[in-house]
């Protein structure tokens, strides 16, 4: 079976990790959101790809769900003491080296994509790890700061602002001209089943979605496109997500998320079991939908999840 | 009292802790070698200059004598996990920082007479610390390596190698065409003594005088040019200078070195009492000589050396 996922970070690398679990004979393509992507210290940093890379690959801090397992800060410590920063961004000394690799390869003309997969070579997640394209794609959102609207970077509206001041606007700053990069079409095109994971809808799914030809792609592939929801009785279950869903003009139910994949793209959907009173108005919209337990509280939580996830894909295709 | 100091790496800046320790009301100008720095990873490395500004500035580790203190090499570590290389080089974690900052204010486009300002406003070594020249000069060394001639970078050599290969000649490349950096010729200008520790007189003090315009500058300066001698007894103290000296066919003693540098530059030269047979040699050829312990065992031993240096150099000019 050729399974082919669209991750964030935290949340799509979790379900994968049950995904693989539920499906070890599968091939899983996994294209990465970059939107999130960000240059500090001359570094190129991809915190998706990377967050997805670890997980799988076993070199995640488990309980951040971010960054590298025994990490040290020494670099970051010492560039904080020669007055660079920024400081509010968690570079590990472990994680540093990922990024030089990954700027060296880049500056000697390499294309995000054979980069990553050149650390993939030592990671060996088990899934063909893809970036949704080649090009920059920089997610901005134009925030109320200290009275005036503004555009900052996604990592500092997230990151360091937490996500705790009002967003107007969540806005790809690159998408409309992005390709999708080597292996997306081909691989969306080939799926038999393609998979939303509880990621963030807006800025991770949404972002990949964004870069042109993804989206068709997906609605024109002919097989099952199931999704699960992130959003658990009203609130995004970790992160901010409410946050820039209300941005974009979306409720935070797991309903009105996915009427925002909207049911020309969406075949089905998951919710979490409380909240099974939304079955009848997504399914009301076009989409099969189904209430089962959506919290990754464990991997046996999450292997079940995603069992779900494509027992109702098989639903969807008969 | 304006005392210039033409300086290496450990030798150098061991040296100066004594001097300053001699004459703290003293204004210090070090003009420090650059013809060992290297390209890493793509960031900028500059070995002589970051050991004069740890070991002044208090972050060196001391037993080492170079590198940081409490140093560690999750980086590296790294970096060796992916492939990539070289593994020869020690670069640390908490030295990796000043890497970053010095390449980005590089790649801003500051020179590295500014950049290495900006890093001494962290470290406050008491000194000013100025690189030779502004421009690349890179010193590599004629070796035969498995039966032929190749041209290596030093640190190749030096760290590599562990200059165990045979070395034709040190050719400080790029040299030539470099300019002394601003402030270089000005501070030699309004000297009152000028002094060349007991550095390498090849690859370190010998790089520094091949900028063009600074030997010139100190012959003419019309001050006390006294030098110490780094080699003791036959044998360099520390690291492998007898390797580069018969590079360029000297003799590894303390009157050979002398008269390397020779008459037209130097006024007076201090050697070890175990050379005190050498002393007659080096003043037949014009150099007045004084034989004093001269191993840096500690602060003191080395603080009384930076004495006997300013000592002789007042003799000179009386």
């Amino acid at each position: 079976m050729r399974i082919v996922v669209l991750a964030g970070g935290i949340g799509g690398a979790r379900f994968l990790r049950g995904l693989k679990a539920a499906e070890p004979a599968a091939d899983i393509t996994v294209i990465g959101n970059t939107g999130d992507d960000i240059h500090l210290f001359g570094l190129k940093v991809c915190p998706d790809l990377d967050t997805v890379m670890y997980t799988l690959g076993g070199g995640i801090h488990e309980e951040q769900g971010w960054g590298r397992a025994d990490e040290t800060f020494a670099v970051k410590e010492e560039l904080a003491a020669y007055g660079v920063g920024p400081e509010w961004f968690g570079l590990g000394d472990r994680d540093f080296a990922t990024h030089i690799v990954r700027t060296q390869m880049l500056g000697a003309g390499y294309p995000l994509s054979a980069v990553t997969e050149a650390l993939c070579a030592r990671w060996k997640p088990g899934v063909r790890l893809i970036p949704m394209s080649d090009d920059r794609v920089e997610t901005h959102v134009l925030v109320e700061l200290d009275g005036t609207r503004k555009a900052v970077h996604f990592q500092e509206y997230w990151v360091r602002l937490r996500a705790s001041v009002p967003a107007h606007a969540v806005v790809p700053v690159g998408a409309e001209g992005a390709k999708p990069a080597p292996g997306v079409l081909e691989a969306i095109a080939e799926a038999d089943v393609i998979l939303f994971p509880p990621s963030n809808p807006v800025v991770s799914v949404g972002t990949i979605l964004a870069v042109p030809g993804v989206r068709e792609a997906i609605a024109e592939a002919g097989v099952p496109v199931v999704g699960l929801s992130p959003i658990i009785g009203g609130s995004p279950v970790r992160g901010m997500a409410d946050k820039v869903l209300a941005a974009v003009g979306v409720e935070s139910t797991a309903a009105a998320v996915a009427a925002h994949y909207g049911s020309g793209l969406l075949d089905g959907w998951l919710v979490d079991t409380v909240d099974a009173g939304a079955v009848e108005e997504v399914e009301a919209a076009g989409i099969r939908c189904r209430a089962v337990p959506l919290l990754m509280a464990d991997l046996d939580a999450t292997t079940r999840m995603a069992r779900e996830a494509l027992t109702l894909a098989e639903e969807v295709r008969a």
